[in-house]
This record gives structure tokens, sequence and C-alpha cells, in this order.
């Protein structure tokens, strides 16, 4: 068994810079992905709003995260079950000790919650633009969704796909002024509102179509879904709101000495730079815990 | 008079993350700053921990951000006063009423407190190892302080200088495992614990060594001070503790529509990653105040 005073669930933004913070006062965390380090920020084309690069793509940022932390393990593995009593996690082959854990496990993208949707996905369902969009060069796709990720994608799917029909369950989209400003001055976009997805139209077991509640049915080569996302909070036992860990002041969950940061948490805004802020926070009352004093004491 | 809805006093990381935002949700912010763009992250040598950057200067991480923002306004002015019962701003010259107003003001550097210690800044007193150490290439020079900030610029100057003596008040530094350890692997730096500078020694007008409480003398060509900071909140006058602006969950101050971020706020944690996460809050609170709703919902 492998013993570490400090793990960290997940190597997205927060939980590297969990791991930053901790590596720098002399505290070796251990961070276990079961993914792509990086987590959804592999999925963003263009960031614009992160301080300090005026543009840069989420994998490029990404791979500086990931460089940044090349001194410190991380584990690939999926954790099959927590022992909050022990403080044990085991994997398919391993088991490990925690003094402190770190749940920084992020988001993933919901669906749309129609029979059998996952068996589609990469089959006629995208859940990301920037990863898949240049496979449909002058075809037709659906987007669905009418917040910043879905506005973004249709954004960017209209420079590469013939058209972009956005498809939107309300009568008005709800993301960042630039958006709906950039949205509206592209011709090969068309939205429409007050529309839902009741099925997919299905041949030769692949995606070729959605069908609208009011039976409208429309032709596409891809469906993009960015209607929002499910925190990865599965592992967690303590206290939850609508599946995101609640969280003190301190983002310490409601289990002794197991802390929560990112996405997974709770709480009114979800950016990469206060993700990032969350894991130093994190970090700091660690130190604290640890070393009796914190970063600016 | 010049109308904004967003006033941001201070063109540091936090007031340009509260700038960059707006911008996004379509309102267009005034930056008003007294000084250089960047705040005191031009006097940052080497920047690890700053995710997305694995070694940055300040200056450079400054340059970014300004360039980031190269389309909102900047004011170089300074402020003469602040009426908040009816939004006014007055500078020198001109007057601005706001809607908004955000306190990114940051922090400065805080002096021994030696009688006329103000007058020889630039004449043997240096607030800023990495702006001023090319200047003592091969001399003795002094840094007076024991936490990160005077651990690093003791290391910065000790591959510049000849000679560096850290003067420290307390028994061990307050600075960061790895910290410690570079300084400790440093031949050219002594370590003066429990020592307390009593006065400046000076000669022809300029600091040339200073006497400590036990009258021990030390000669030098620059004293680099490095022992805390004073919040920028003096044209703030609503609720502070220790002069640093007291803010709720939401970052609002005690004054109604003004909110503060970043280093002039009472807080536990002073990074950068957690000034700029403070200025995307702020900024989502007046979003969310002005246009309904905000940036996740």
């Amino acid at each position: 068994m492998e013993e570490y005073k400090v793990i960290i669930l997940g190597a997205g933004i927060s939980g590297i810079t969990c791991a930053i913070y901790l590596k720098r006062a002399g505290i070796e965390p251990l961070i276990i992905e079961n993914n792509v380090p990086g987590g959804q920020l592999n999925k963003i084309g263009t960031i614009e709003n992160y301080p300090g690069h005026k543009n840069i793509t989420g994998p490029e940022l990404s791979m500086n995260l990931l460089e940044q932390i090349n001194d410190i393990k991380i584990e690939y593995d999926n954790i099959t079950s927590i022992d909050y009593e022990n403080n044990l996690i085991k994997t398919s082959n391993k088991e490990y000790q925690y003094n402190y854990l770190v749940f920084a496990t992020g988001r993933r993208e919901r669906l749309l919650g129609i029979d059998n949707e996952d068996y589609y996905i990469g089959a006629g369902i995208s859940l990301c633009a920037t990863c898949d969009g240049a496979l449909y060069k002058d075809k037709e796709v659906i987007v669905v969704g009418g917040g910043n990720s879905a506005t973004s994608e249709a954004i960017y799917l209209s420079n590469i796909c013939k058209k972009v029909t956005l498809i939107h369950r309300r009568d008005d989209l709800r993301a960042d002024n630039i958006l709906k400003e950039r949205i509206s001055n592209k011709d090969n976009i068309e939205i429409l509102y007050n529309s839902i997805i009741e099925d997919y139209i299905i041949e030769d077991n692949k995606i070729t179509g959605v069908k609208l509640k009011d039976q409208t049915k429309i032709a596409c080569d891809c469906i993009f879904i960015a209607i929002g996302s499910i925190p990865n909070s599965e592992l967690f036992k303590g206290d939850k709101e609508k599946d995101y860990i609640k969280v003190n002041e301190n983002l310490e969950t409601s289990i002794k000495d197991v802390y929560a940061c990112g996405d997974v948490v709770k709480k009114e805004l979800y950016q990469l730079i206060t993700a990032s802020s969350d894991g130093a926070t994190v970090a700091n009352n660690i130190i604290k815990s640890i070393n009796g004093s914190g970063i600016n004491e």
C-alpha cells in the first residue's frame, strides 16, 4: 500500500493548482486521474478570459499546466472505492492511504436523456466541437443548448460546416453579449428557439437527424450537445446539493480531512480562474493544517 | 463629466480580470490607475506558481495582461476625492460618475518606520530586487524580512551581488520550504536571525549601512526592504480591518454598489491567482446586477 499526506482526485486546473502549491510548501501529493490530464479544458477551443493569456486553446493551456507539474506523480487509474473511515482508496489493482483527500474531479457533459443515447457518442453525437468539428467540414450539424458553451460551439462550427442549426428550448440565448453579437453575424447559423428534441432519427446504426416535440424533423451529420454539466461526485459520500459537493468557506466538505475544489463544488461562478483559485485555497488550508502556518503568514 | 457603469480603481491583475469579464458581458468599464499597469506584479522576479505559466517574470505577465485589455480604456491619474453619496470621482482635472465602483487598488511595501526613510528610496533603499538588483553587481547588500518575498529577493540578489545579508527579526524564516532549501544552498547569503534594525547609517546624503538594536553596524551598498505590505485603502471610507477593506462573500463592501477585490481586501490568501479570481467574482456580481443574470446562469 502506498501512503501519501495528500491525494488529489483529478488533474484538471483545480487539482493541478492545488498540487503546485503543496509541492512548493514541501508536501508531495499524489494525483489520481481516470481520464486525460487537463480535464474539460481539453474540450475548449479558444480561451480569451484566462488572465495572462490573451488567446490560448484549451489543449495548449492543459499542456502548460501538465508541464508545470512534471515533478509531481500522477497515477492514471479508476478508483473503485473510498473507505472514509480508514482513509483508504482502492483502484483496480492498488491501495492508497491518505491523510488529506481533495476532490478536484470536475464535471462532465449532460446528455439529453434519450434511450441508448450513450451508445451513439461518436456515432452521430459529439460532446466537443473543438475535438470533432473538423470531421464535419462542409456538412450540416446541430448544436443543442443556449448558454456560453452552445453559443461558442455553434460559432466555432459555423467556420467549418456548411450549416449549423442551434436548437434551444428557451426564447433567448443565455450567453455573454460578445458571443450573442458574434452569432448574430453568422449567415450559416439558424437558431430554433423554444424547441425541444424528442428523439433521434437513426439509420444504419448512426444518428442522421432529430425529431422535435412539434414533430419537425431535421437531418444532420452530427449533433453537438452542450446543455450543461453533471458533477463527478459519485465517489463522494458526504453532503451534496444537486450532486455538487457542499463546502464551507475553507473548502472543507462534511467529511473530516476531505476538501473539494473547482467545478465539482456547489458555488456561484464556474470558471477556469475560480477553479484554479479554489485549488490554491485548498492547498493553503492543508499546508496550514500540516505545517502549522499558511502561505501568507 | 464622464459617466461609466463601472469604474475600476487599479490596473493590477485583479482589476484587469474584472475588466476582461465585464467587457465580454457587454459592459464597458473605465480603469483608473495612479501608477504603472500591473501593479506589484512588476516587482516580482520569477513567478512559478501562476497556473498556466511554468516560469514567467512579473513584468512579462503584466504585459500579457495589459495586452489582453487593449480594448479597454485606462486613465492614468491620481484621484483626489470620492463622493460616495453622489457616486462621483474627482481627479486633478476631471470628474467621473459611476454606477458601480471597484476597489482593486492592491498594496504597497511597508517601510521600517525610521525617520525620513521615504527620502532615501532610490538613495540606498530599494523596494524591489528585480527592479534594482542589477545596479549592485558584485556589491554587498542587505535584505530585510523573513517571508517569501524577502527570501526570494535574497536568493535573486545572491546571483548578482558579492554578498547578501538577510536581516530577520524572528528566529526562523516564514517562507515556502522550496525557498528555504534554495537559500540554505547559497554560500554568499548570511542570515542574521533575531535582529532588528534601529537606524540607517548615512554618509553624503546616502545610506551606507545599518545599525542594529544590539549596536552592531553593517555596511552595505543598498538595503532591500521586504517586510510586508500596506493596503492602498485610503480613499475607501467604509468598514476596514487593519486598513484592509472588509467584504462579504460576494465581495461587496459596506458601501452600497462599491466592491473590492484582490490584495486590498481582508482575506486569507494573497496570491496572483486568488486576486484574479476575486476580479472575476466581482465582475460576475456586477453583471448579475446590471443584466439580471450572471455568467453561469
